[in-house]
């Protein structure tokens, strides 16, 4: 992308009206839009972004069998009033809407009355079991307040997952196995290291915990106790003798900590496909409840927590897996710029993603661009490094600085 | 995909309530689900044919500069207001909900008015322009009747782009440029030959007509003259003399047809931008109006359009380039079930995407349903096929069938 050709520009200053750190620096850099209070759109590079964390997600939940939706955000009444959920005095942040007809309808909350009545016409046997199905979709909810940024949106982007078991030990199974999924996203994600697994409350409809992914942070909003040895956590909410105890931790090795809940999973048992009378068929011809999980990732609140966590006093620093580009190319000079063209075209050539400053700026202003965005590399082509044969390159994670030859930089960038 | 893994079947008949005959078709093969009336679910089959479709979109608008974005459903008020469209007596389709505050919000009917707003915020000088942005993501239309199935949704997913020009020269040719990567996406989607640029009103705010594509088809809800020498027609709504005489057509050329409207582009004049404070700062220093373009791609409606234009009277036919899956692989017999195992690893080894339908059924019963969800090559793997060493390949499209190698196969496939 040629940054003289991209619409979007850095600023110095966030708006006045945004409180929260992870959306400064992200409208600052240009990769969002505030709408309203917790309503963001993205711009071409936080779109990047965005695509590049939800990629990965997805890659996650396909290798472990998911197979990938795309619900409506236009919910019907009668489903959320089968489970009891329709009434605001139950759910109390629904936005609601209407037909022309005066029908009202929900929009997009969460997923599992429509998941359950969509994937249900296709269950009647044993042999239709176990499902694991998913879609990453903007969710809505009516929160009265939203001055967390990309952290707590009243708009957002989720990935949900839904598994269907025959049996508990099948669901345990099932639970497991996107436990341990979710912890390969967030090590690629490059916060594997502070993200805890998390005992938290599980509803009113089960007596077992449910799991919360909580990355440690100075901006979360939860309280959590960390076992630091055991790699777990437990959430304040379930923090009881009585409950420690059941989980054979011991208080005096847990450490108070803020965490961010970057995920979590959900055992439904059969609440939801019992109420909307989805069963199967067992191998004597019996008639089974299914039991459920649920499995949630927010898409966009990762890209608030990870622009904010890897972030410097300069600016944004994307991780190489999920930065807009892998290259920020600065141009310097009147000489240099046929051989800066060249290097463009050779590493996009080559599949790499390269942001192109080929702007008439000051040599400053384009490395602290580069800088606020959190390009992963930078290598700046001038007049002076032409004529010794050299290009530099420079670490945004580190500030690190190299002369490289050609060949050297290709090497590094391969 | 190993179809014993997917969670959809395909079903004999649709459902009672369904009318339109690509939604009966893509219910049965298990694509869709209906949420409501015009409003659909993708379940795994049908939502690869949906990012099919959608890359093919992507792909042309991107390599004509378009920068892609990701706006929100969640609108705000104020902004509508400002251009006189907020109003139910003036724009008789929204669906609006309401934050907790009580206040008004609109749920993305059309996006004019967010995108400048959000790109006005780069826009200062000439340098700054020209700027072509799209999205492709969900809309909402209240539509009082919606009985065409994937045709016309209440909620349903759009390509939309939006150029932003510092005259009525460099909008025109923005325009133009437009027009041909729509052509070139409805070649590469197959209906190239029957989709006609169409002459159709240009609303209010123009004198000038703005530009239909039209896929010819029994099912339009549009009346069409096509000039079938120029490749050119005329919306009924402006199929005057006066209006012929302009565009230098001869009534006596034309023939009436029916169409399906595949995308629409439209001079938007200074409107939004105008209403929204929204200039720019030519050479001389000057504030200057700046000339709005917006084109429409229902990708959505593609797919039922697409369903609809190649299905026969077993189902469904996809081109190649947007089916789920290239290959669907029928595996019969006991024997050959180790080389089925092995031809799927082979095929899928060579990024193939291949349907394996390695369930307990009868023959019938899968030939059934490869034809029903029409994947464009069927591979046969039985006991008495093995005997001779060989495979058998039919053509969804002409029904062709040829008994080849496994060199031949591989080589037909590759």
């Amino acid at each position: 992308m040629r940054l003289s050709q991209n619409f979007t520009k850095t600023r110095k200053e966030a708006p006045a009206d945004e409180q929260a750190r992870n959306a400064q620096l992200l409208i600052r850099a240009g990769f969002v839009h505030k709408e309203m209070a917790g309503v963001y759109a993205f711009l071409p590079l936080g779109k990047r972004v965005l695509d590049n964390i939800a990629q990965i997600v997805r890659e996650e939940m396909n290798a472990i069998g998911g197979e990938e939706v795309q619900m409506t955000v236009l919910q019907p009444r009668e489903l959320f009033e089968r489970t009891d959920r329709w009434d605001d005095a139950k759910v109390d942040n629904w936005f609601k809407t209407k037909l022309v007809s005066g029908a009202e309808l929900g929009m997009g909350l969460t997923h599992e009355e429509p998941i359950v009545d969509a994937v249900g016409e296709f269950i009647n046997s044993y042999k239709d079991l176990p499902i694991m199905v998913y879609q990453i979709q903007n969710k809505f909810r009516n929160e009265l307040r939203a001055k967390s940024g990309l952290l707590r949106g009243r708009e957002f982007v989720m990935k949900d997952m839904y598994s269907f078991a025959r049996s508990q030990e099948e669901h345990a199974e099932i639970y497991e196995k996107v436990a341990l999924a979710y912890a390969r996203v967030y090590d690629r994600l490059g916060v594997g290291a502070e993200t805890y697994r998390t005992y938290a409350d599980g509803g009113i409809f089960t007596e077992k915990f449910s799991d919360e992914f909580q990355t440690l942070s100075p901006i979360g909003e939860d309280i959590i106790y960390v076992h630091e040895g055991k790699k777990v956590a437990v959430n304040k909410e379930v923090y009881t003798d009585e409950n420690l105890a059941k989980l054979g931790l011991n208080k005096s090795e847990l450490v108070e900590k803020r965490g961010v809940e970057v995920g979590n999973i959900f055992p439904l048992e059969s609440k939801y496909t019992d109420a909307l009378d989805v069963t199967y068929t067992d191998e004597d011809g019996n008639e089974q409840s299914i039991i459920m999980g649920c499995y949630g990732i927010g898409v966009s609140r990762l890209v608030g927590l990870l622009a904010e966590h890897f972030a410097d006093d300069k600016g944004l620093v994307w991780p190489e897996n999920i930065a807009p580009a892998k290259v920020y190319l600065v141009q310097i000079g009147q000489k240099s710029k046929e051989a800066a063209d060249a290097l463009y075209d050779e590493l996009t050539g080559k599949g790499i993603e390269v942001i192109y400053d080929d702007r008439d700026e000051r040599p400053g202003a384009k490395f602290a661009d580069s800088e606020l965005m959190g390009i992963p590399y930078r290598v700046t082509v001038s007049d002076r490094l032409l004529s010794d044969e050299k290009f530099e390159l420079t670490l945004r994670s580190t500030g690190v600085t190299e002369l490289l030859t050609h060949e050297a930089l290709l090497a590094k960038l391969g």
